[in-house]
């Protein structure tokens, strides 16, 4: 359960920290304000480049306080600006490599509650991690990218899959 | 390994066929040419729908068969309808379930190489599972999903999670 969870969030949220280095570089050298990039949304009715960079954040320290029993430590989203975004992946990385592999031990059958709004969501470790807790994250990591990608910054598959 | 793999590939193939169930809806809905969101993109170097179903099948399927170190069953790249999109979605769906999971021992350690252009990439199964296949699996499903949201069909994230 660490093997395919912990080191998997670390991975990606050193490459999404890249991907907003190369957008925030991308706004610098074709003078567009950084704010443009991160209040940018792919439908009107879908969340903005800061919010989905916060969710996938949270995704990663939720999965790895809950599969070790821990408590889950709460980050306020004010971030606005792409510093403060990657001061909060730093955060997450940190969080989750705080955890040691043993810890995880018999996550698999750990049971699991996550609330959303007007319902509580039970799940065994391993269909938390793999129903739950994977596709958010990657959701809303590959949304971010689509976002900077539909705004012209150049990025490519392999800034996604390795930084 | 097949916990955190067959499963998960197979629930989120569902979750995309009926995806793209509501797409075609909407197409008829409104009145819009299907072949409008089956060729819509992202951007103008990002594959358009029909290739990221295609590439995201293929994820699955490859992760499947090697992880049990089975051959690989090849799927030609021919579709151009909603209709071969949920046929090769089946099609894979059946492919992944026809590993046991006891195929799937061990496989967190098996050597497994991956063809690029240009380049093989060489993993444990571990490794191929947490930075290879699954990431490229949930780009290519988000990105099919992000499309269809850009291109106004109604989707929420209930229907990436759970058809």
């Amino acid at each position: 359960m660490h093997a395919v969870s912990a080191p998997l969030f670390v991975r990606m949220l050193n490459n999404l920290s890249a991907i907003l280095t190369k957008a925030e570089n991308h706004a610098k050298a074709k003078d567009i304000d950084p704010a443009t990039l991160l209040n940018a949304k792919l439908a009107p009715d879908m969340f903005a480049l800061i919010r989905q960079v916060q969710i996938a954040t949270d995704h990663a320290k939720g999965a790895a306080a809950r599969l070790t029993s821990s408590q889950i430590e709460a980050i306020e989203d004010t971030e606005t600006t792409f510093a403060q975004l990657q001061a909060r992946i730093r955060r997450v990385i940190a969080i989750v490599e705080s955890f040691k592999p043993e810890a995880y031990d018999g996550a698999e059958n750990r049971e699991i509650s996550v609330k959303i709004p007007n319902a509580e969501l039970k799940f065994s470790g391993i269909d938390y991690l793999s129903q739950w807790a994977l596709p958010n994250f990657f959701f809303h990591v590959t949304t971010a990218y689509a976002i900077l990608r539909a705004n012209g910054v150049e990025l490519g598959k392999r800034d996604f899959l390795m930084s």
